[in-house]
């Protein structure tokens, strides 16, 4: 079904308050949670509400936590999350680390012993609408087989870079290690397909596009193989060094859900202090339309740049109403 | 054959100097060369060396130019590379980057109008020995098509992460945006085989293992598919707005070789601003056991961390001199 943009923001904070949020926060996380779904991101938007609340009401997320600050140098600092609710976590620290920027034309936040910061992308579109770069990374528990192995042992570190367009909408990468989600196996095998291409080994170790045998072994693969599976390994390396926090291996043993105790690392970068808005803009433009020059390959009708998926959705979800699963709609209404 | 390392460098050096570099310039050129070379890069090592002599002929690169500053504020500058050898640009820009680091926990070089950097990992390589975490990338002329695209129209951007390691040995990911180069393509088609997985598409658009093909169509595979065609694109952008520099569409136009005209960016971070040294040692220890404790996949020996092979050719190639391709050494001889 659709509901409009208000009405699912609306519903969302009204449950976000009922278990124990206050006010304010409530209207932040359900923004967030909203315009994942508006954008087209539903399994990090509406779909994650519930789960949330289940973290909830296991104390694995501290609704009330407030991030408290550990070390601060220069252009650098760590917080501690306290195990509050990630979303908040995330951009108190994306906004440090904006502060930071104005600064210093650069900055970093550390933040460890987060939870779940849902969508990534948020973060990163929320820099660049206001003229900023951003990188920023999350670690997780292990969820996929390093390169070479059977067993999950690294996780699927999402990694997300994004930059202010030249028409008001950012230009943004929010892309996991792994080469398919886990959610995308399941639409698939419910519609009864194969995926595109391999996604995984099956429980032989053979590769294959059949997504239930992937689910089954959870040999899921890494993008790129050899490559998605050192990528991630170097984000969860780096993400308990610049936070002072912790990687896979121990996230594993915390044991309060996805990404309880997870570090995360937020860059930002002022590019007024290094080009001018002229140049910026104009690169972006160039840049789109140069990869749109390109002849299209066959059977395909469309070429397009990064986060261009997003701004379809939220054109569609905003005119149209927010799509949302009939059965997810019905959960958060009855929470 | 193979040549004893101080050996290869001192050639190496003699030819830069032939060229009319400078003494210290050649010293340090050389001796990233001849690293590549011991550490396994082959391809941007040696090999590279009587290309690098070809663009010098062509006025390509300047060997005497120096990078200039032309904006510089807080933690991050743009240096102007003067069309320079990209070595001695980066390695310059890398040293900046490190100085803001010490001064404000974190800083950033954006470095424009440069040439080819040869190994992207010998800076990582060289923050990392120094004790510092390093992020960079350059990009590059069109040479990979668009995810959805049949013509090359944008870069291979090598993307480099390194971190301090836990025994001396740095933990790094050295890595460019296709799934293969076209120096291994090269080396399969000519050994008769096939690519381990698919590497590009025919030029009739079917996906193929078959090397040959892909040199033939240039339709090379980005890794991941549509992520490694995104990264890239990400990479190439961000290396414009971060340096005041260009991208693919405007280095296709410059005509001075591969990366002629390049723009690069070096983030450089020092994690003792942010971690004790334990923690960190003990951050990488963990996560390598980590992964080496995962259950081998069928056929596999052994699961790596990235940046374990430069270590293991390394060793290898100082005790029994640095393996070197017959003709490319009489080739540099006889420059």
């Amino acid at each position: 079904m659709r509901v409009p943009f208000e009405e699912m923001k609306a519903e969302f904070k009204r449950v976000f308050i009922k278990y124990g949020m206050g006010e304010a926060k409530a209207e932040t996380c359900a923004a967030i949670h909203a315009e994942s779904s508006r954008d087209g991101i539903y399994s990090h938007g509406a779909n994650r509400v519930p789960r949330f609340i289940g973290y909830v009401k296991d104390n694995w997320v501290d609704v009330n936590a407030e991030p408290a600050l550990e070390k601060s140098f220069g252009a650098v600092s760590v917080y501690n999350g306290n195990m509050g609710p990630g979303i908040l976590n995330s951009l108190y620290c994306t906004d440090r680390a904006i502060e930071l920027a104005k600064k210093h034309g650069i900055g970093m936040i550390g933040l460890r012993n987060t939870t779940h910061w849902m969508r990534g992308g948020s973060y990163g579109l929320y820099a660049a609408r206001k003229g900023y770069v951003a990188i920023s990374w999350t670690n997780t528990e292990s969820c996929m087989p390093p390169w070479g192995g059977a067993e999950c042992k690294i996780g699927n570190n999402p990694f997300v870079m994004a930059c202010p367009g030249d028409d008001g909408e950012p230009v943004m990468i929010d892309m996991a290690m792994s080469q398919y989600a886990y959610g995308k196996l399941q639409v698939v095998r419910q519609a009864g397909k194969k995926l595109p291409f391999p996604g995984g080994f099956d429980k032989d170790g053979n590769i294959t596009d059949d997504p239930g045998a992937i689910e089954e072994s959870m040999r899921i693969l890494p993008m790129g193989y050899w490559k998605g599976s050192s990528f991630a390994f170097m984000l969860d390396i780096l993400g308990s060094v610049l936070t002072d926090g912790i990687g896979a291996a121990d996230i594993d043993n915390v044991g309060k859900g996805s990404c309880g105790g997870a570090s995360q690392v937020f860059i930002v970068i002022d590019p007024s202090r290094l080009s001018d808005a002229q140049h910026i803009s104009t690169a972006v433009k160039k840049a789109k339309a140069h990869i749109k020059s390109a002849k299209l390959a066959e059977g395909n009708n469309a070429i397009w740049y990064p986060g261009e998926d997003y701004v379809l959705y939220k054109k569609e979800n905003t005119e149209q109403g927010v799509f949302i699963d009939d059965g997810v709609w019905e959960e958060i209404k009855s929470l």
